[in-house]
């Protein structure tokens, strides 16, 4: 019925570093949202789709803790921007790899901001079939400290969303960590 | 990378009647919905999709209204239940003809009772991949009122749940019909 010359699905993905073992490393719930929707939607239909991937970093207000704020100078604040810029790279490079894998077509950027404005502002410029957010799937207790970047986008992003939880052996001792 | 010989994604789609034009016609939300999921996640892939169909009739307690109670036979409630089971069927035909279309496998059943509850023990008991629900797309206003079957689904059931909005220009004048 459907003509594979349809334009591809286009999935928008959510990723962000693990807070754990920071840059490069894959937070473990978006590790498991993007491999979810390769296993369960992409399936073997790699021209099917298209993915992109957003990276969106909070900025670093502890920047200059270590060093001499009288002497931050505006090269400093460019090198911390760059040192950003290639951390996020090298986070991105792990979702291309695996997506070049499948032979998906991808494409990837970085965003500065609070992450659930961004990822909603990036939903209505971009405008994705589907949006897929990892959750670490935390109780109300954690979830009020926390707060959650996925059922803010669930009910704010302009396209179908879907949240994707951590597996049950997946979750770390602190559930917060990801 | 993906065998197309493991199992398909059984994707759970719930489905209901028009409210306005009643039985056979399913609603705008769930036909809207169903047909996101063809065009958007199945495209040509019918072999690594199963499709669950889930309809949940509304116990109606007026339905004897139009008889006088004291002769309400054990034969007369039969009969109710009877004429409602054939209306489901005759729903959920419209969905078997589409998917039988497209050459995906499905299976669905009915089920009676609240609809929320009723589909998250569903999905409890049959395990899809993911959960499809369509929504009217209220506003907080008019949510309060008739509550949504959608946001329920997707803080309560155990799998991964997308919910699907009716299309702008197939919105009913009063938004609460469907």
């Amino acid at each position: 019925m459907e003509s594979e010359s349809s334009e591809p699905t286009r999935i928008m993905v959510a990723v962000n570093e693990s807070s754990v073992k920071g840059y490069p490393h894959p937070s473990i719930s978006s590790r498991t949202a993007f491999e979810w929707t390769l296993a369960k939607l992409v399936r073997s239909n790699a021209a099917g789709f298209h993915l992109l991937f957003l990276h969106v970093q909070v900025p670093d207000e502890d920047a200059f803790e270590d060093m001499d704020s009288i002497y931050a100078s505006p090269e400093d604040f460019h090198n911390i921007k760059e040192r950003d810029r290639i951390r996020g790279l090298h986070l991105l490079e792990y979702f291309f790899g695996r997506t070049h894998q499948y032979g998906i077509s991808c494409e990837a950027w970085i965003r500065s901001g609070d992450p659930k404005e961004v990822i909603c502002n990036e939903v209505k410029r971009v405008r994705p079939d589907l949006l897929v957010v990892g959750s670490r799937g935390l109780g109300p207790f954690q979830r009020v400290f926390v707060g959650t970047v996925s059922e803010f986008c669930v009910k704010h992003a302009e396209c179908p969303v879907i949240t994707i939880k951590r597996k049950p052996d997946e979750i770390p001792q602190d559930p917060v960590d990801d």
